[in-house]
């Protein structure tokens, strides 16, 4: 796995976190951090994450691989801009959290020559920007590679490398079935984690434990960002929400109907599902 | 602070951390724990927790003071049974997640002499027994103490100033304000985390990230202590589980309408009422 020269559009948590994984293992001759953040681009320059850092898409093309680290509403755009200038044989993928909408921006509309891997490091974190970054983020983690018909083979192989050359585990499936799964496994969490945060009276956070600490985590990330997750993926988040409400209102039933079996039955298969995740790895 | 005598009934991981604490400062001039289960028990005494394992309530009668660390739909019996046996003046503390229940079983069945304080440190934790019990569990955390009409005053400084010696943050409030409270602060909590963790296919855990761990960890707590407390609240529990679904309905129809304004609100309100948690402590 050899790079000549990186573009990251977007260092925020996610790309910076690229950009240090990348120099640490030595992947790239030279990389460099498309923002236009300000302060993103000097704590990613400061960081070494990045070699230099440019604010204008057109220094990107430059490079033989790009990464887009940028909101999900923003990435198919960002690349049908920064296509048409790419060298030839220049391979472009993501880190966004949803699939099928970026896919959509873009078929049928990339110059011949110009490759589109899509991918979704499942690596996130309720933090933002690159000081937070780490060269360790994507290590033991799944990415997932989500290549469709259009994708062409040699470009799927090295974008699967890259990730493996971070230390990745990656998975291959469809946009369409990583976007129904992730809604269930990720967009969904956050929506009820928000609600529950959002949910108890702020004179009453002082009855909060580790329990309240724990499923709220998530609720502290970017509202634009996962307002574009949610809307890019909203079928399959409606979907996904009605299976949770579903499986909410057999314990209300359970509760409200006294039913003593159906209540011990649904807690532990509960336990039995969150245990079968440490068995796994933590 | 100063305990003769002070028995445990039911050295679990909130029991065992009670003996711990009470060793470690040097409280009591002797610990004893009644346990029927033999490797809690064993583990207290090898840990050191206790002083001595009883497996016969009456045993705990010897005791100035007893709390008991017993599932919140025994611990009125348990009282009941305790009481014509203990010395004049002995005073009984518990350490439930619900208050009302236990206080309805007592009222009016006490002996003279003997006096019942409840308490509930907020201190729980997704795992089990007397091997997880930790001298400092206590310590920067909130445990509420909930008088009511029939309790008596040196009682309830002597139970306050106990958990003070334990470096607790000591609150007061009824029985019912308590029940009201938690049901919104951990009992929908766990519910919402066990339906979460319960409705994601077991084949699609392959996919979830931190996040989805941190929101589901409470899931593996008990089932049946968790049924125990969901049940001994069950009108509160109801009622703190509309409050909720109240707001994941919000979310969703903000999503269902793609109403971009009220669905970043809507996060941003999570966010911050997340947010606040952490500037407090952690």
């Amino acid at each position: 796995m050899r790079i000549g020269t990186l573009a990251i559009v977007g260092v925020g948590l996610l790309g910076g976190s690229v950009g240090l994984a990348v120099q640490r293992r030595r992947l790239a001759d030279r990389v460099i951090g498309v923002e236009t953040d300000p302060q993103n681009a000097q704590q990613a320059k400061a960081r070494g994450a990045v070699d230099h850092i440019a604010t204008n898409l057109s220094e990107a093309c430059q490079a033989d691989w790009i990464i887009l680290g940028t909101p999900v509403d923003r990435t198919a755009d960002l690349i049908l801009q920064l296509a048409p200038m790419c060298k030839p044989g220049a391979l472009i993928t993501d880190v966004g959290s949803t699939k099928v909408a970026i896919l959509r921006g873009l078929t049928g509309k990339l110059p011949d020559g110009v490759n589109f891997v899509g991918s979704h490091p499942l690596a996130g974190s309720d933090k933002q920007g690159p000081d937070h970054a780490d060269a360790e983020l994507f290590r033991n983690r799944v990415v997932v590679v989500t290549p469709d018909r259009e994708t062409n083979q040699t470009s799927l192989n090295r974008v699967v490398a890259f990730w493996e050359a971070l230390e990745a585990r990656v998975l291959r499936m469809t946009p369409k079935e990583h976007d129904r799964i992730l809604a269930r496994t990720s967009h969904v969490p956050h929506l009820v984690a928000s609600a529950l945060a959002g949910s108890v009276p702020a004179e009453m956070l002082d009855l909060t434990g580790t329990g309240f600490r724990d499923a709220t985590r998530i609720a502290a990330g970017s509202p634009s960002l996962w307002e574009a997750i949610l809307l890019s993926n909203r079928e399959e988040v409606l979907a996904a929400l009605g299976h949770f409400t579903e499986r909410l209102d057999l314990v209300r039933q359970a509760l409200e109907r006294q039913d003593v079996v159906a209540l011990e039955r649904l807690l532990q298969e509960g336990k039995e599902r969150r245990d079968s995740l440490d068995s796994r790895r933590e």
